[in-house]
């Protein structure tokens, strides 16, 4: 297959070109979802230029600096939508210069197609090749079909270093729109939509070649915290097998970013599972090789997010992903409904959980944000299992990760079913707020702060309520950090 | 039609006699949800004798004195799911002697479905009438399906007081179940169940025969705060169709329970609107009338919660509202993957909202359980349109409804769109957390407390971070109402 169709070369023009379509004021959608599949020619020279002010920026997740850093730090971006990671955007965030607002991110595109938000006036949308039909995105789809359906103008960054065969992979489907009928995914290898977003003539503005790789995203091995999580969530689905909550080869998993989610699928591997399907955000190194060992006999994502090594192995072995992975628009991949109907196990990591089972995912001490919530609301909310697993203590054990309140809520206590640390596993289904209490801080809580977590509990069930707290010292623990550098005492 | 299975006659027997079925430590799934439809002789019969103590009592949702109130004042629950509204049971869950866990509606069926929870003794339904083919609900499912489904026994109230015509109004459907394929409910009124629940011949262990009708719900009428509620969030949805993110007849509606619901719903027929649906969890008394003169044309829920007038209207009228009205099960009526789809106008009543935009639907003071979260959250989290709406102040004025952090949260700041109260809307559609905060205060908030509010918010900006707050007084207003009885200065 070709990488342009012909008809289009004389759309062909260089990122400066390209960048001045770009005026100030205006709402551009990028495409880009966890570090991959984001424009990085166009946005740079957006930032060179340096006269596009007061633009509001869509993605679909996270974007390298490349995009975030260089616009940002070009004092360029007035509004950031839904989701960010980058650390200059995160400080500007914090400040109060960029104006963010941390959206579930099944709503961003359900929101646009309803009417709601910002006009899309151009799409950014880096592909692997476009055809006469449409654009074969990168490996990633997060919003793209949103903004190209919704921008005025479409500028396409056509990246050569993408192995032609991506085309096929995607499965391009809108659920948004008034009283639509039922997704039909039943399971999670369908393909309901096309293979390329559609995008008429008139609206390709640009077309930029690059030959550029963009960095792919890092991870760090799993630690020994890491490795005892993923140790007790493997022991607890085992069990949940053993008393028939559970079919063998479980429900469909979903699992968050980072290195625990990581070592729970090598942990899944180990642990002998196997014919395990995924419905999840993102695919990340070690469910590709569980894909490629056959453990993992399907997988339904909206970006690959791999670091170099394993994107090596997938685009020189893209025939057999191909069959065993699907890219979807992450409206599709982070559906409520399909999580819902699937029974997903959700497997997220929070910053901070509290004696009553509420989770903390955003705000650092309540106040400066991280990142943002991310898809862990479209998938703890609706799933069949919810569980939140994170090392008991941060900053070598100056922070405690079991809070007597968050001070920060995304995952309410009706959401969160399990919470598991390196310390134990809390199971909190069917559990009164007082039972919940009781068996976080005792299996989840780290040893140097269970004693204060107990005392605060004590003097807390004197004051008396179904769920009971001393409103004066409930926030104390993230005062005293803020004071002192330590929640200890 | 029959009442009663001929067959079925030998099962006959006194309330006494089936309350006799169920034992100490038993779990009983009952029938009813928001005070309709639930048994009432046989729980008596159970508190008259007194011995079955320990029980684990399930519902759909509130139930009345005769069920909650003469169990608990018996001394005969230890755990309680997943809703109530009873007083004396209310202030056993706050005293920690009954063991409660507030879960979203649409979860308890589910969760039992996966076998999670509970194993179900005995389930305990109030009928209209017992077919050969099963059981006919009252004017209310609830959970009562899955309660028959699972239980070792059933025991029927068949209370001869409930027309016959109620046959036919019921739409008896399971989503629950491993990976199932999609719900095939498009339209509101759409019918994909069986009219009776089906219920095998040998579980059914006794059929108690009453004549009792059970006492109707009171609604208060609307006061000037609800009806100031209610205007502002019909302007606020004439403007939603003029900006056409609404189509003329809205989104299907799901409207909560209580006065500011049936004001809303009063507010839309003087509104102009019509050919409306809704996709609701309860029908209240409004919702009937706009059936009855032609501005509601079709609505599911899973109760029909009507004061004695309006059930008479109901009642006599059975022919007319069993074409306009689906009772479905509440797994179903409150189904997140179904308000996502037909993008539901979710209208619920809060406790609290902060600053911010989080919502607290469930604890006083932050310990102190009002009720539980009810299907709010079904509905908010998936809707395509969040409105909470409550009045500015409470308890006349003592307590603000806008405070600078909610004491506990049931709502998150992503799940909530738009705040109303009697002085006004806030649209906090893709607004950051400062322009949310300056918009409810300005908006929303009460003038005895904006100055209050202002420099609260004030103060937390000069902090700084993405959510700004004040941690050692962002709990200070509840407990100021602790300390003082108000939370003004």
């Amino acid at each position: 297959m070709e990488r342009l169709y012909a008809p289009y070369e004389s759309k062909v023009m260089s990122a400066e070109a390209a960048a001045a379509l770009v005026k100030a004021g205006m709402t551009v959608g990028f495409s880009g979802f966890t570090m991959v599949g984001y424009p990085k020619a166009v946005p740079m020279a957006i930032a060179a230029a340096g006269t596009a002010k007061d633009l509001t920026v869509l993605t679909g997740a996270s974007v390298g600096q490349p995009l975030d850093g260089a616009l940002v730090e070009a004092g360029l971006v007035a509004k950031r939508f839904p989701y960010q990671t980058n650390k200059s955007m995160r400080n500007a965030i914090n400040a109060g210069t960029v104006l963010y607002a941390d959206q579930h991110l099944s709503h961003t595109a359900a929101f646009l197609n309803r009417g709601s938000g910002p006009k899309i006036d151009v799409a950014i949308i880096e592909c692997s090749a476009v055809t006469a039909e449409g654009l074969i995105p990168a490996a990633a789809v997060g919003n793209s079909e949103t903004f190209v359906h919704r921008a005025d103008k479409v500028i396409v960054e056509l990246n050569t270093t993408l192995p032609l065969e991506l085309n096929g992979m995607h499965d391009i489907y809108s659920p948004s729109g008034l009283e639509g009928g039922p997704v039909p995914i039943v399971d999670v290898l369908d393909r309901v939509g096309t293979p390329y977003i559609p995008c008429p003539a008139e609206k390709l503005a640009a077309i930029v070649v690059t030959d550029t790789a963009g960095d792919c995203p890092k991870f760090k091995p799993a630690d020994a915290d890491s490795q005892a999580i993923a140790d007790h969530i493997v022991e607890f689905l085992k069990a949940e097998v053993a008393a028939g909550r559970q079919p063998a080869s479980l429900s469909p998993l979903q699992s968050g970013v980072g290195s625990v989610a990581n070592a729970v699928l090598s942990g899944l591997k180990r642990g002998g599972f196997s014919g395990l399907r995924m419905f999840t955000e993102v695919i990340q190194n070690s469910a590709l090789e569980l894909i490629r060992d056959g453990v993992i006999a399907g997988a339904s994502c909206t970006s690959l997010s791999l670091s170099e090594n394993a994107q090596r192995e997938l685009f020189d072995n893209i025939g057999f992903y191909r069959d065993r992975v699907v890219l979807r628009p992450q409206e599709v991949s982070n559906f409520p409904g399909l999580v819902r109907r699937l029974g997903l196990i959700a497997m997220n990591t929070p910053i901070e959980c509290d004696i009553y089972g509420n989770v903390n995912s955003t705000h650092v001490m309540g106040t400066k944000i991280m990142n943002g919530i991310g898809g862990s609301g479209d998938f703890a909310r609706n799933a069949g299992l919810s569980i939140f697993a994170t090392s008991s203590v941060a900053k070598g054990g100056l922070i405690s990760c079991i809070v007597p309140m968050c001070a920060h809520v995304d995952h309410t206590e009706h959401d969160v079913q399990v919470i598991v640390t390196e310390q134990g596993v809390a199971d909190l289904r069917w559990k009164s707020p007082r039972e919940r209490a009781e068996t976080i801080i005792k299996n989840c809580s780290h040893p140097d702060y269970r004693p204060m977590l107990r005392e605060y509990y004590q003097e807390a069930l004197a004051l008396g309520g179904h769920t009971p707290h001393v409103l004066t010292k409930a926030l104390s623990w993230h005062q005293r950090y803020l004071d002192t550098g330590s929640m200890k005492l």
